[in-house]
């Protein structure tokens, strides 16, 4: 697969996902094994102090991770499990995600997901993740 | 802490959190360690498959396991970190998240949360998750 | 499957693991979706601080969940991933994990399990995983 | 903290845990925020099927984690959770775990940790971890 087909592909899953847009995620780059998110962050995705909320950080390093492993994993893919942990609280101008496949068997694809809150252009890490995208069964 | 006071502090934060409030979040009840949220499906709320997007799922999970865990940690008191198993598809009517405090230290609480697709009526367990609410440094 | 079945299978697999013997881990009971080990303590088993290392905390939990999720994924199925959260020391005269299958599909089962410090008879919660079984790739 | 002290404390520990020393554990480097361990394989750490049981991989990378978090979070910290997924059976001549500090906070620190098969000299991903050093409670 080519980069740019790699890209058509994750674009068209994109634009069929509600959930992804209304959140207003958006792809930087996508290939087969690796990913980058953006997310331009609004006060809609917010908790009660005013950073971004877990569940938002949270869904976008699920979106990292399903990307990367699932153009491996195949159509019909799906996440099977992740885990997350949060070390900053995600807040400036964008939220940003990085995934890479790590290892891969024949079902599945362990991925790792970085966070990153980007204020004044300065990148820090908000929270990492790491979990399991596997194949559709047959 | 009384149920009603439970609820009322929880309320409160509910009602402060856009980004719970944009996803339509309620709190079915809440005391201390233990939580029921409910989130109406909606269209919105979906992957390109047509089911509930695996973020939406996570983020009511890590909303239960932060309500129940929080009202014992305290003020302040944040997720630090949580894992989630994906079953199965999250479809119907609404999502049903009840969580439970299992275990609790002098700074950390340990939550499971289970979240169900409610289907004409019929509850179905579609993802569990187990994490971890810090109190807040001191 | 009998519970004498579920039984003599997981104690000819116990019989078998070097690993589980040279740790002195005992089945108390096996059902297809439920398990009950025992090990009992002592002092080759602890750390520095003379503890039960988190690896002997966590080596049990490993093995009870994958005999409760074992005996419904069928021969040849391997834990593929767990997390564990620590709540409290190991300790007392046995650790004690007790394990069920919360759910399951074709390929895989999601299970919890229970690590508790046994210590003049009473039991405290030790540690708490999650993790998941898969059957063997056909 | 020099080099040489870290590596110094990382050893005296090491040989006061009898579970470690009874598994076969080397510390081959150690530095505050990393730390690389080695375990030559024997017979007493297999499962029935002949290759690493998952307690014993499960346990060298809870040993990795806590090496490279213990030394930035200090005296009497303590792994707080983590998590693994295993990718490929541990086989071959030893297992060899390398770990490094990916984030950190006042209290806490998030560690990853690759678990690798040594066979014939060619090192492969078996398992991968990731989880939390927590400081001790003042």
């Amino acid at each position: 697969m080519t980069p740019e087909e790699a890209e058509a592909i994750g674009q068209d899953i994109l634009a069929r996902q509600p959930f992804s847009n209304a959140l207003g995620v958006e792809i930087v780059s996508l290939t087969v094994g690796t990913c980058a998110l953006r997310l331009p962050l609004e006060e809609r995705h917010t908790q009660h102090l005013g950073m971004a909320h877990g569940g938002v950080v949270a869904s976008l390093a699920d979106m990292a991770l399903a990307f990367a492993g699932g153009l491996l994993m195949g159509e019909g893919s799906v996440t099977q499990e992740f885990k997350i942990n949060f070390l900053r609280p995600g807040k400036g101008e964008a939220l940003v995600a990085r995934s890479e496949v790590v290892g891969s068997g024949r079902n599945q694809a362990v991925v790792r997901a970085d966070v990153l809150s980007v204020e004044g252009g300065a990148e820090k890490l908000c929270a990492t993740a790491q979990g399991t995208i596997m194949r559709a069964a047959r």
